[in-house]
């Protein structure tokens, strides 16, 4: 048991270690031995763990996903919030900042790289369906949304989500987000069966 | 005038050739040397019309989403078919059924060549928006549909039904796709706001 605890200690560092320098060198300037040195293990152990410095991006992107996850469950805690709005703010908290970390995000969104978003597209949506359904249950019980397939609905909201607004698939214009985004978020009242309106707060978030 | 237009031809017989050969031999397998001796000009010449085969694959993907278009343009045109339908069936019409080329259809979902599928991905929205807009617009003023933000619905839509049917985003099984299918249909009712149950004759398509 102790074995496999500090393989998965180990396992961190590593990954810790790789952020750190992706984010402060940049993915293409950091070599396998430049984590070598940082976290002070020999080739042999890095190998062990990973098969190649994708593959360690690969496991960050991973990460980032968990992160995202853990901040909609959070923000979904708060019941204080309308339930609709909650919903919606989970998913912009999912969303990854990157937390400064824009050359993980930069390399995701090459284009040799659209695997890596890709990667990161079907991890995110299998990963924050079961933390967006119990919410939207609960808004099918208290009889506020409408929908015979929950699951499929957040599905679908996750991804248009995803699509349009962090990969940019539309190349839209700065000017055009507003409208852009109050439509999706009257797409997803409807998709939502909510009363409509029920997303106004958020609407006038982004001006008329 | 008479030269642009016969370097249009020679592009086309370029294009047609290396269509074939990518469908026969697979991409892969095929150099530019073989798509030279079947069009029968010298390396020159096709590099003055692309500068690579890859380039010739992209333009091939231009290519099928033009040929997409216009089949979903013609069923458009069959006014016998109730509007609602006919979008519907426009959309499933254009789907690239890469006419026995699974080779194009391989390289393009291939990991390293998401690129491909982004490039398809951007060019069909682009290509199909335009195509259903006249349609939704005739369903708003007959009445039949109620949105806000039409062109905003098709480029939700369009791009729905590519993630999930297409793209195979979701991986989902075999088992699942009737159910996801009619979910999707319900989710289209809604964003065009038609009268419910307005797309069961496509829903029955996919069974109980």
């Amino acid at each position: 048991m102790k074995t496999v605890k500090e393989g998965e200690v180990r396992r961190r560092e590593i990954l810790v270690a790789a952020r750190e320098l992706f984010v402060s060198k940049g993915y293409e300037q950091t070599s396998v031995n430049d984590i070598l040195k940082v976290v002070d293990i020999a080739k042999g152990t890095f190998y062990y763990y990973f098969s190649s410095k994708e593959e360690v991006l690969e496991a960050i992107i991973l990460d980032i996903v968990e992160e995202g996850a853990r901040r909609a469950e959070n923000v979904l805690k708060d019941k204080s919030v309308p339930l609709v709005n909650r919903i919606m703010m989970a998913i912009m908290a999912q969303t990854p900042e990157f937390e400064g970390s824009d050359e993980i995000k930069e390399e995701m969104h090459k284009v040799e790289n659209t695997k890596l978003e890709r990667l990161y597209l079907r991890a995110m949506l299998k990963r924050m369906t079961p933390v967006l359904e119990e919410p939207v249950l609960e808004g099918i019980e208290r009889d506020m949304f409408h929908m015979e397939y929950p699951t499929e609905c957040i599905e679908s909201i996750l991804l248009l989500g995803h699509m349009m607004f962090d990969c940019d698939v539309f190349e839209w214009k700065m000017e055009d987000y507003p409208k852009k985004i109050k439509a999706f978020l009257c797409n997803v009242e409807k998709m939502l069966g909510t009363k409509e309106g029920e997303l106004n707060v958020l609407m006038n978030m982004f001006g008329q």
